[in-house]
């Protein structure tokens, strides 16, 4: 049996182990903490100190580029898709101080997605939009979010999506000032089209080829620019869920630096838009293989299949017309790029409903570009697909004049 | 005086909370630890699971744009500035399986550099490369890190650094195989540039404008391009430390939009040159304002200040003399901008003595492209320096006839 002697001095030991571990675990638990918080701000400063995180923003002003880079914080953007781009346009708009952002996503991270930036391998098998808002609000607490982690193209999910980008603003009740569709699939964009063209909702396109060395950005305003139902797509190669292509065993080839630079092209046209500098650029592609960056502008199709769209389209003539006449329409310059040497593959992988869905008049491309396909018909329910992807435009125009 | 009953109960009470501080804590560190370990990879693997974090990297081969992907682990890069651009390029790289970077930079990560991607709040006072070499090994432990925290232009650390690029290499005392340059200062420039001259190093530089919306990439090879003290720099602006900025109460404003988009473009510009593939870009230009990117290639100039320069262009020209004739050398395409409706404003405000260090010819310019400041001398020691940046590129070359 124990004296007392030992069982003093095995208390001792004891309290001493404990006061050890108790020191351990509070260093880490005020590195986690000291991670977790900085203080939200109340007003952006110009202030130039080291411990500003706004001053190269507000030095915008001074520097002749944003009139009042502060109302960055009245707006309110929804990703959907927080995937190789939409989780980089996330985080650069989170840097730039947004005042809220809408998080839309099912997908969890993969080790497979580590080619891209943005995720870490220890938040494999987190939800994208949890783990994305848990970094996010690390990096800035004064950005307000939401997320929702579900599949917008099912029917329930569509109706709760329409009701967020309609009521989720800066104010709730109030619609998002801007939608971007950062997803990788059809469907996807198909609802994003429909949910925008019916509440009249001004929204941005982005996305990266399959072979992972080009992509696109388009800002698509309901009624006066092509919607994706309007006109074919052009950039976006093939329209397969990475899902399904996983489940064949083949996958989509991806590069951290094309969706970089796709998501850096997409956020900056979002700063040009809401903060009103610079040109906003209705289309503007990435061909990586030669640095080359197509720009072009899309009209709205009178024949545009989907209904609001054709509705819109109505309701911007209308407003045109009541203009007064004295203002100056500033015409798109359009960058007109001799080189033809260089091209981009598209393949079309749609089913035949698919191709149907998305046909729309041939839109006037800049040389260089191709479409997948095109379906120019009078006729809706019928149309003929061109899957012969090296088609020049010259024949597509060809083709198009005589109809 | 405690009884032995008294202590026997004290004794348990004190082990039972220390296996729960033990428990926690090594919950703690178990979190902290998955995080930071995956296993390394032997080999690259093309195999579609969701545990693999190459296969969309892999899948570069399949969809043809790559011959061999694997090579990526061969090869040693030096990032010099790990600022809004060099850190990203790091991470671009890193994500790509890159087999081993060298991180050069003096400075500390601070909450003013949270408006650029990369660097998170709880980095703030932590030296920039130890924050990145943490973050970067986090997310792929196969790359190999060597970081160096200090200025390359002073004497002894530039000594030091010329070494590190001449044996740094994947394998030790062999040279690493690019060195990129993301610094924001004209100094550190200028000691890339004499670093890579005498030891024949190619290399790339890249900038980014004070007012955020402008920025470049540019490839050099000493003795075939222009290096750095051949012509003036283009779409650089100010050349002003950041240091000196704030010690004056200004500071140059930055987007993490441009900075990503340039190290989007700069990595694009390293996987093709290290892995073959596409079409190097020797300058490419970014217009924010306009989505424009003017493109152009600028040969060595044979009055270079730099003797470096000169022997590599002698030795480059010998090479080439001395090539079969047999051999096609395929002619750059160069894309021709017909737009000229925008103008990249360059202010010049260096020193007369930099003004002089970097003089040289003026490259043949694309339309819109203005230089800074131009000293086409015959004489080194004196020039005429052109500080009215609005001037035309015809001006500039009616200048250069009449010498």
């Amino acid at each position: 049996m124990a004296t007392v002697e030992e069982l003093k001095l095995r208390v001792r030991e004891l309290e001493n182990e404990l006061i050890k571990c108790k020191q351990k675990q509070s260093a880490v638990e005020d590195a986690h903490s000291l991670a977790l918080n900085r203080p939200k701000i109340e007003k952006m400063s110009a202030e130039v100190v080291d411990s500003n995180p706004y001053s190269r923003l507000m030095a915008l002003k001074r520097m002749g580029i944003v009139d009042d880079y502060e109302k960055i914080r009245t707006f309110s953007v929804a990703v959907v898709g927080v995937g190789g781009v939409g989780s980089v346009t996330a985080e650069m708009l989170t840097r730039c101080g947004i005042g809220k952002l809408l998080l839309f996503d099912y997908d969890k991270v993969e080790l497979a997605n580590m080619n891209r930036l943005f995720f870490q391998p220890h938040q494999a098998g987190l939800s994208k939009v949890e783990a994305a808002e848990h970094t996010l609000r690390n990096i800035n607490p004064d950005v307000a979010f939401e997320i929702h982690n579900y599949n917008i193209t099912t029917m329930e999910n569509f109706t709760h999506f329409m009701d967020r980008i309609s009521h989720g603003g800066m104010e709730e009740g109030k619609p998002v000032d801007l939608v971007l569709s950062c997803v990788d699939n059809f469907e996807a964009r198909m609802a994003i089209n429909t949910a925008c063209n019916e509440l009249g909702q001004t929204w941005m396109e982005s996305g990266v080829s399959e072979n992972a060395v080009s992509g696109h950005i388009q800002l698509i305003i309901p009624g006066e620019t092509a919607c994706f139902a309007c006109a074919p797509p052009l950039v976006v190669a093939a329209n397969i869920d990475e899902k399904t292509l996983k489940r064949e065993g083949v996958c989509a080839a991806s590069l951290p630096t094309t969706m970089g630079v796709v998501a850096g092209l997409l956020v900056q046209n979002v700063l040009k838009y809401l903060l009103k500098f610079g040109t906003v650029s209705y289309y503007l592609g990435y061909n990586a293989m030669q640095d080359f960056f197509p720009s072009m502008t899309m009209k709205a199709n009178p024949q545009c299949n989907d209904r609001h769209c054709r509705t819109q389209q109505g309701e911007y003539k209308k407003k045109e017309a009541e203009r007064p006449k004295v203002e100056i329409v500033q015409e798109e310059e359009e960058v007109v790029h001799e080189d033809n040497d260089w091209e981009i593959e598209l393949v079309a992988e749609e089913t035949d409903a698919e191709l149907e869905a998305a046909s729309g008049t041939v839109p006037d491309l800049p040389e260089g570009i191709t479409v997948a396909y095109t379906i120019p018909a009078q006729d809706n329910t019928s149309g003929e697909t061109v899957e012969e992807t090296e088609q020049s435009l010259e024949d597509l125009m060809a083709q198009m004049k005589k109809l």
